[in-house]
């Protein structure tokens, strides 16, 4: 089942049932207005939720074509939004980037920040750059979005707190992060508001793919019309999702609709791409002693998607334009 | 006006106004059903909740008499919750603590985390304690409860995006902050559910004692019934939250509903004492090579309360008592 968010001037916005081609869509109103209130009480939502996309699927052409640019977020906000960093590569050649060690606990320990969810972006909304010297990257990486999660769940539990998966573009400013993570507290500034892909799926729409708490399946990167990586998503992620859902739970529980981040998609083998530009400008670097890749200006376009076995665009596509602030 | 939250069975519980006094409660669910609610549309429900408050005041037999114990947190999920640590003598020596420098940004840029959100605890909730070994400690605060905040707003305007004020008790497991922080990604397990006063006040509410974005007003603390400190909230603070808000809002936007946390509050002068316990501790190193006060345990309580003028407990008191998990 796909799941969107259409605007309907609420903060939250309509909850729709799309079709697997995401073509169409259908109001969800009648189960729940929004997906925030279907998550709190997913155990009666869902069964109806799966009910109205099988009715839109038999006869897509009743329904509402679905045009991107009306839709929100999934979750226009959310009660938490966990970001981890599960890809050691992309560890490995940010710090690099930035002249930092990589921390002790590398491959023990799973590093995660928390994140700013008061304010998260539909997959068109614009990126309004204020300084153009902050250093502005993009990030594609999978999330989840997850039912109750109570503290102390152990990994080999955590399968069935998965509700739904998104596509996410983790905005980044690279110039701001040193400064802010010398402070010692972790990111704030350096991280603007997240925005994420038109679609929510349930983990049986993935087939195969899913497995082992991964997404195994390519993420497509283009900056400015131009693909500059197709990182396959469950390559190279050390710590799966499962295990991530034990390392948040440590120590306290999470309520439903809390989104987590897989971190940015990074496979070792260097022709995969990138899905950030700060891997390809530290590339740049180890190979030719300076970066050569600007970071994102007024006027780029980012564009990020996945597509499964059939060729079908899964969450549908993540396509931002940087504009002035 | 005094807001709090009743238990009724729902994840966000029933709006409630309190009368001054803190002994009797109406329900305000004609007006909005939850505290969120309200926020997303405070123009047009804050006249109304005010009504009901003079209501209430006028004749406060008539209304539900009052049970702290049957209190929510006034917001038990939060699209944000960002803590400060605007008070330089805890910062100083929290990190004397840990034998590490504070930043170099001290008295020039604030320093904030962002904290979990989506399971936010009441007032008399029990803190469930796993493990001894990571040194549960309290820390009382002042927070505020933010409007819509739109990116890039200065300290001077930043007032009237002010619409709450409650105390709050951030817990740490101080034992496992100094692995987190040299993974370089800020707090995450050291920083289990925070904890909320029964009321959430209007500036107003707070006469002169609420001024230049700073609250005048003692911090009682107590452990086990045995007074530990009564810091005033107004001294020592060096950012105001107006200059905390102009601080977060530098690189988004922030959505109503946003708590905001003034991090420990802390007095240079010793004889106030302490509202955490690892300030203590750092006190007792400094005067006898060691720490004597240890850090909670199972069976002990703590109690974090502030009284204005007329003797009001403003926002009424948080009364926790630390069990086994």
């Amino acid at each position: 089942m796909k799941l969107a968010t259409l605007i309907d001037g609420s903060r939250d916005g309509r909850l729709s049932v799309v079709n697997r081609a995401g073509t169409h869509l259908l109001s969800a109103e009648e189960v729940a207005p929004s997906l925030q209130r279907a998550l709190d009480d997913w155990e009666v939502c869902a069964p109806k939720l799966v009910a109205l996309a099988r009715r839109l699927e038999r006869d897509p052409a009743a329904a509402e074509p679905l045009d991107a640019r009306r839709l929100l977020a999934p979750l226009p906000r959310a009660y938490e939004w966990v970001d981890g960093s599960a890809y050691i590569n992309h560890i490995l050649l940010a710090r690099r980037a930035r002249n930092a060690e990589p921390p002790a606990t590398l491959r023990t320990e799973p590093l995660v920040y928390q994140g700013g969810s008061s304010v998260l972006l539909g997959a068109r909304a614009a990126i309004a750059l204020p300084n153009s010297e902050w250093g502005l990257d993009f990030e594609a990486e999978v999330c989840v979005v997850l039912g109750d999660v109570p503290r102390g769940l152990a990994a080999n539990q955590a399968a069935p707190t998965i509700r739904l998966l998104m596509l996410a573009n983790d905005l980044s400013y690279r110039n701001l992060i040193p400064g802010e993570l010398a402070k010692g507290f972790g990111f704030f500034n350096s991280k603007p508001a997240t925005a994420f892909s038109p679609f929510a799926v349930t983990p049986d729409e993935l087939g195969p793919a899913w497995r082992d708490g991964r997404l195994h399946l390519a993420m497509h990167c283009h900056v400015n019309g131009r693909q500059v990586g197709s990182p396959n998503a469950g390559i190279g992620m050390h710590f799966s999702f499962h295990e991530l859902i034990a390392h948040i739970a440590k120590t306290r529980d999470f309520s439903a609709g809390t989104i987590l981040g897989s971190g940015t998609v990074s496979n070792a083998d260097a022709r995969a791409g990138v899905a950030c530009l700060v891997e390809r400008r530290c590339r740049e670097i180890l190979e030719g002693g300076a970066p050569i890749t600007p970071f994102l200006g007024v006027g780029d376009s980012i564009r990020i998607e996945m597509y499964d076995a059939d060729g079908q665009n899964v969450f549908g596509s993540i396509e931002q334009e940087v504009i002035a602030a």
